[in-house]
């Protein structure tokens, strides 16, 4: 996809890695053709990248602080003034690797939710070898009632159609076992409201099993479980590679099997590492925002600027709002299940 | 720990690799001293093993039938009958490899709960390199409130103490972040009731990531995130060392090493298979009962076993009724957090 002159609205504080990993990741990005507003201190954010322009911001919401009254009492945040500007009309798109509640928080009052829309979720995407699962949603709401699961299976495959380019999404609820009936309660009435879904294919209940396994195109959970299963799925590649490779050091012929090795694992942590795709995206919102992994490295931070900029180049919030109108969602109808 | 003498009711239908592996489980169990009582087809088990002695039983509840009913209706099936003997006095406590559901129906029903225990849940033992996570509750009960996640704590740690040998288990329960206020509201509420509990030692939320990390010695959860997560986490594993084992065969010297790192590579995904230890324990009840899965191998059989048998040994479910005692849980203090 020609990403050229697509703009793009960075919140330039909370990469941890410092500001060497920031430009990296920002030169591989604008490298891409990507037009970069950058919202970060000038004084330590090298301006001279062609198709990158730095506005001094310096004023960083961090995890220690609370996120809404934050984003409500300090305009002047690199955050609040990344999504303003998107507001505003001069980016596209808001890419943020800092605090993931103030930007879910300055996104959602900023960008406004779309048309029908009555909590947005938000979606990692998992790049299993052979398919990409979207996964959602994976923290924005601990609690959730069934018509939230079932808009998130809207709004999940709208995304996979519009971005991923799945023609027919084949999405999963995820609970306890593969009947209607398993799992609690708000999940057996979502199951109900999506049989019969025309826009994608619902393949029913899924299992834990079938999110590494890449059972689904989208599976969509509540945000208490999905953001669990996320950071355990993570933890656990993390592990084994790990164990792997330490393995592999203790004897002179694995350890030369180790290293040839090497490719095959560091691919892997990349594959099933649900950050390195670019980080979670924010979806019912009439914008594109995207929050990146505070840990990333150049490459998640050029990722997540890319999946950003992919998304809105699709105009992926207007397509996802065409088919929320389409199947009535926008006039409540899929709450009842009756649309859908 | 000698287990000799120790009498285990064994569900001799479910196991899916067939009679076979059976034997092969019973055999190696046996080889500890365990006495076995095996409830399944006299024609198909092989009665000539020392210690061993087969009861005819040919009625199978499967994963196919509605627990409840099914338990209620068919006191001659396999599952039920192994209950009824560890009633009866012959056996010290039930082990299946079959229906989930149908074991735990029947052994609430059976065995009885514990005095002050609301709600029996099941732990699987995570076997981590340098510590056994206790995860529970992994599928008992989709929906809870915080006065069972609070009892779990106290059912996970008893368990911890008397069975793995842990002085004073740390005991985490799992949120979307690690502040007291994070998490449904349920999960907020158990946090207050359980700081300062004494007989363990509460370190607070732990999330997704401490699962693998093993960064506790027991995990709370409800049981809908603590099955996704256990299935998501096998899933992963299975999945990861496919990946590399495939990756191995693709180069001669990476084939050499890979060779060389199969132990690693086996044991890895025995180690962090929770199905392995020997499955899942019911806890809570008066007498112990032990789910294993029905993929389990001749080890995975005889380990079921052998879990049940430890914990019958040390009367795990006494001393755990006695710990609820003395901390007020069975006259119901336990219930608004005044007892921890």
């Amino acid at each position: 996809m020609d990403l050229s002159g697509t703009a793009v609205a960075l919140d330039g504080l909370g990469v941890e890695g410092g500001f060497d990993v920031l430009h990296e990741g920002i030169r591989l990005a604008a490298a891409d053709g990507i037009a970069l507003r950058v919202f970060g201190p000038a004084a330590k954010i090298d301006s001279g990248l062609s198709g990158v322009e730095v506005i001094d911001s310096t004023d960083q919401i961090t995890n220690d602080d609370d996120p809404v009254p934050s984003v409500r009492s300090r305009p002047d945040s690199s955050i609040v003034r990344a999504v303003a500007d998107v507001t505003e009309g001069n980016s596209d798109a808001v890419v943020s690797l800092g605090s993931t509640g103030a930007t879910m928080a300055a996104a959602t009052f900023g960008l406004k939710r779309s048309k029908g829309v009555k909590r947005p979720a938000l979606a990692a995407q998992v790049p299993l070898p052979g398919r990409t699962v979207l996964f959602l949603d994976i923290g924005a709401n601990v609690e959730v009632r069934a018509q939230h699961l079932v808009q998130f299976a809207w709004l999940g495959a709208a995304f996979s159609k519009s971005v991923l380019g799945v023609e027919k999404p084949e999405v999963g609820l995820l609970s306890v076992g593969e009947e209607a009936g398993k799992g609690r309660e708000e999940v057996v009435e979502a199951h109900a409201a999506l049989v019969g879904a025309t826009e994608f294919d619902f393949i029913g209940n899924v299992e834990g099993r079938d999110l590494p396994a890449g059972n689904a195109d989208v599976i969509v959970t509540d945000g208490f479980t999905g953001n669990v299963v996320t950071k355990a799925l993570e933890g656990t590649v993390k592990r084994v590679v790990g164990e792997i490779s330490a393995a592999a050091r203790k004897n002179p012929v694995s350890a030369a099997g180790g290293l040839l090795l090497k490719p095959a694992l560091g691919g892997l942590r990349r594959d099933l590492h649900p950050d390195t795709t670019g980080g979670a995206i924010l979806l019912g919102l009439r914008k594109t925002a995207v929050v990146g992994h505070g840990s990333s490295g150049p490459e998640g931070v050029a990722n997540a600027i890319r999946v950003a900029a992919r998304a809105a180049r699709v105009d992926a919030p207007g397509l996802t709002e065409e088919m929320l109108h389409r199947v009535g969602a926008d006039r409540g109808s899929i709450d009842s299940g009756s649309g859908v």
